[in-house]
């Protein structure tokens, strides 16, 4: 119940991997036969990503994960923008995942930047017009998650993405949590920067794309060779990004069926809980989510407690409250949608995938119940 | 003869990875029990690689790369000293990787740092003594490279440490080309952070460490998640620091004989070489060097034709020339070590390891001249 935490890697990636660490092993930015060997698969992978996405292989960076991915999207736009005097403003919703918050405060508190966070409603939805009141002359770029990794909401991007254009702002989504459950496809997304990281459509860990549209101007967040067009420099991590390609492309492809197929499980899972628990809310919007995605509120039952509880009884799960020994807080994407500390202690993210069953779900509505009713007997700090 | 570029991955290593894809593929950052094995996994790991550089597991911090890596240590050293009030200024060596040199370039362009870059004699030492005269008041950061990646010399490090301690300024030193070759006992060398890359020791690219000594304080490069102690965010790629921790242990255990057999062949290769081709020198120091490392100049041939040439008859091999078509650059490297522009175009490294033999180095010496004569005759721009 935890695939959106990460995903084992598919064992067709696997073997798609392999022949890359002790054969095909040599450093893609070599120009001798080794080299070139490593070079071809590394290009063959961007290719395919880059038809997943519908874009020009030469707007795919491969990074090593999601996080480099935001970072590289974020640093990289508004140092650039900065130093062209075109901006030093950062317009954001509340309920990014930290590579993209934390990102965007340090540029504020350390590098002189401000930011502008816009609302969301209680299902954690951002308002384009909101977006659109929040722009400035000087907002240097835009940055709105796809899919809430916490709630499962899914963003208007499109919407996002076409007032953007029209102010000629960059934007930036973080679709970490898109990959391989929602379209991707640039053009008909209009997004300028869109990340992606591997481990979570059973690639492997240590593997992430960020799309770059031709004509976005980066400062680079980390200097060095001119690996990946000056983007990302270091030695490519050729099996890596290969097996990310292959891990997408099976994705993409199973990605009609196993939604519908992944989305009767979650209603399943979102009645049983909600009619076997008392003070139990859905969180995140009802229609606009993720289809794996099946996250809770329990009033007072702290999430961290509650994991534990889940964990004795085999379900392996999410919260999106933050542990630190004896003081929780609360998940801030529950507050930022209105919910008081009492509720937002209690989150429970359950994430479905590619080997979740019907049985899985009957399992999880059998302990559920108990594992809530006694962890809010702990109380809540 | 390019195993400095990258290494195959050792099968023990590749194995060793292994059941962290499919079996223990957890998010090592999760509480549950898949969580759990892959943090098992990791730490042990950590423990490891902590052992052969004799501190303590908490200071590693695993990263994708090397270039990483020294992105981490100088950007984050120079700018929480600069928050700190403690200084502006970082002295460092005219051969550093580009990982190293571009990082303290954009940090001087773009973020209003000043460098001091001290010389190196002919063989590409740094004189400790002029590294002392370099401080000032306001250095926040000393780093100068372990060896060379083009000529393959060894710098004082453990000099430069003692210098730097006794002035209180943190001293980074780039230990790529070290890993598995050098001696990497921290506390012998007395650094305060070193880089490390695990495809340069028969581990999979996608996967670095960084020393970071306890006390040394950062501004994380990227930002997100708390991982690797809120120094480098992201989820962490087990299965490749996994790799990366057997690599080192593999490659420890056969430094000292593998270094005694590596350093006859160097040396069979220097001498055949030299007296073999007229016009062609040694560059790099000749005994305080790698023991993998041959590294040569030859007057008036371009440097990447003459890996072509190579290349045709199955020698792969590298050069500190920068290729851009039809204008190449001389090595900087070299060119720092006083050679001119017609020799220091014509720079070649060839670099040895586990699977080289004597045949190799034969092989090398018997098709080298023609390669080097048929390109002269090419000219040089």
């Amino acid at each position: 119940m935890d695939y959106a935490a990460t995903t084992p890697v598919d064992p067709r990636v696997v073997e798609a991997m392999q022949p890359y660490w002790t054969e095909y092993f040599g450093n893609s930015a070599s120009i001798h036969g080794y080299g070139r060997d490593a070079a071809k698969g590394l290009e063959a992978a961007r290719g395919e990503v880059a038809e997943v996405l519908d874009c020009h292989p030469s707007e795919i960076v491969f990074t090593a994960n999601g996080t480099e991915g935001n970072n590289l999207a974020i640093r990289g736009v508004a140092q650039a923008a900065r130093a062209a005097g075109l901006g030093n403003h950062i317009v954001t919703s509340p309920i990014e995942h930290h590579a993209v918050s934390h990102t965007v405060e340090q540029l504020c508190e350390s590098y002189g930047f401000e930011m502008t966070v816009v609302g969301v409603d209680e299902t954690g939805l951002v308002d384009p017009d909101d977006v659109a009141r929040a722009l400035r002359d000087d907002t240097a770029l835009i940055s709105v998650i796809y899919a809430s990794n916490e709630v499962g909401t899914v963003q208007p991007v499109a919407q996002i993405a076409e007032l953007a254009r029209s102010r000629d702002i960059p934007f930036h989504t973080d679709g970490v949590q898109a990959g391989g459950k929602l379209d991707l496809d640039v053009k008909r997304l209009g997004v300028d920067l869109l990340t992606l990281s591997a481990h979570k459509f059973y690639g492997p860990k240590g593997a992430g794309a960020l799309y770059l549209r031709r004509g976005t101007v980066l400062l680079p967040a980390l200097t060095g060779g001119g690996h990946e067009r000056g983007h990302r420099p270091g030695t490519v991590n050729v099996a890596g990004n290969v097996g990310l390609a292959k891990a997408l492309q099976l994705a993409e492809a199973d990605r009609p069926s196993e939604t519908a197929r992944l989305a009767v499980l979650r209603d399943r899972l979102i009645s049983g809980v909600l009619s076997a628990i008392p003070d139990s809310r859905l969180t995140g919007h009802e229609t606009q989510r993720l289809a794996d995605n099946a996250s809770f509120a329990f009033k007072g039952c702290e999430g961290e407690a509650l994991l534990m509880a889940l964990d004795l009884v085999g379900v392996a799960a999410s919260t999106g409250s933050a542990c630190s020994i004896g003081d929780p807080e609360p998940s801030y994407v529950l507050t930022a949608m209105g919910l008081s500390r009492e509720w937002a202690l209690g989150s429970l993210r359950l994430s479905l995938g590619r080997w979740s069953t019907k049985e899985d779900v009957d399992h999880v509505l059998a302990v559920l119940p108990d594992a809530v009713e006694r962890t809010r007997g702990l109380g809540i700090p």
